[in-house]
């Protein structure tokens, strides 16, 4: 099995930025950097001692792989206008499945890195959760080889894992964040700073952690403590979207309790 | 103004041991521990070098401040078997407004640790936030005295303060860690470690906390992305409860957008 030696990176945003750090700090070879706006392409490039062209048709045939970090309606567009057969392209999404690549090419496979990543704040790569996929069983091998070079956490994960692990962030990252603004939005009508929660939050998610979260819930619904649900209710009365929300989730959790009893 | 030395505390549960231990390492002298159980009154009193007793009506004269710390629905009911009058009094709880000390005693107040606390686990009591109340500015002042010798996050809340910054504790931590049980549950089902997601949640809270999260939040909702947010309504389909969840949570993601536009 050939290891994977040679990359280009077609793309320059946040992902192809931090991706392309961690590769080349372990050795990798980044042959080139495709962007179809010359100077991002041409400031990767100089981050990462490598080559920037805007035109796609200048991309090399000989990397050992392609990778596709683009945003996602753009993936297959790119992937088409690439001059090259017989070549190994992944792309890095977390909701685009990989049998986009199916009609045209035999080695296709995905690369994600599931973390909030930004061009300007370098990350330790080292950290994050990997998810891999790949076409046939030696592609998945070669590109677990080069994931492990720059990731601890190395993750074989199909498209429809993928779609429902995408979900679940929603749920314990972007719903928590929202959950997060709305005490902030309570505390600040009463003149309390949110700081005062931060350490609470710290051991939630501590707990939840070390822990099945469902096991470690507190609180008034799992309690079933009607008393200060019901103050609760009455006190939100002037914020109606949140005492919706208050009552809502609530009897969600309450409905959780009921079926694992 | 005379500062706070003796201590009584009535109640051995989790926040009477841990402000228990945080108190006597700090100086301050624990004269008595009651507890209703003696094993229990016992069990704290050695932990903290002092004297247990079951007996309301031996509870002595001399303590500058009488703290309980038992269940809600006892606060009342302990604190008027007690055998003095004209005695500093308060309680820590989160949920209970101070003014039910209001009809027979001249000073008290409230003394309640904004964290989950338990009897076996050592915390840290100098970074926990105290929220402190008091019937009078002179009250006032010698428990924030007390208080700041062992915590450096000391607060002044009151009642009605209390009372919303319990209900934005539901939303922060309570409904946060509901959202982490559906996300492991989605991928205990998918045959996913919910360990894949820890980063991320860690990195949620962080940017949380470094900012408004208001303004931080991110996914398909507070972009706009109907196409994903349809793909995932539709994945869902097989886990209803979680669908109307989904949807719920992120339609109130979205007027909130509207609203801050």
């Amino acid at each position: 099995m050939k290891s994977i030696q040679k990359v280009i990176l077609i793309g320059s945003g946040n992902v192809a930025t931090q991706l392309g750090l961690a590769l080349a700090e372990k050795g990798f070879d980044i042959l080139q950097i495709y962007s179809k706006t010359h100077a991002h392409a041409n400031e990767l490039a100089k981050k990462l001692n490598s080559s920037p062209t805007n035109q796609i048709n200048k991309i090399r045939p000989d990397a050992d792989i392609y990778i596709i970090s683009v945003s996602d309606n753009a993936i297959l567009e790119v992937a088409e206008a690439l001059p090259h057969e017989n070549i190994f392209i992944v792309h890095t999404s977390g909701s685009t499945p990989m049998d986009i690549f199916k009609n045209k090419w035999e080695k296709y496979g995905v690369l994600y890195p599931l973390q909030t990543l930004s061009k300007s704040v370098k990350c330790d790569f080292s950290n994050i959760p990997l998810c891999l996929e790949a076409s046939d069983r030696k592609s998945l091998e070669r590109i677990i080889e080069s994931g492990k070079k720059i990731s601890r956490r190395v993750y074989h994960i199909d498209s429809e894992q993928r779609e429902y692990l995408h979900i679940a962030a929603v749920f314990a990252s972007n719903f928590t964040n929202h959950m997060y603004a709305i005490a902030n939005d309570i505390l600040e009508k009463k003149d309390i700073p949110f700081d005062i929660l931060h350490l609470l939050l710290e051991e939630t998610l501590r707990k939840a952690k070390s822990n099945n979260p469902a096991k470690v819930q507190t609180g008034p619904a799992i309690r079933g403590d009607n008393r200060i649900i019901d103050k609760h209710t009455e006190k939100l009365s002037s914020l109606p979207a949140y005492q919706k929300i208050y009552n809502f989730i609530s009897q969600s959790i309450q409905n959780t309790k009921k079926l694992k009893p």
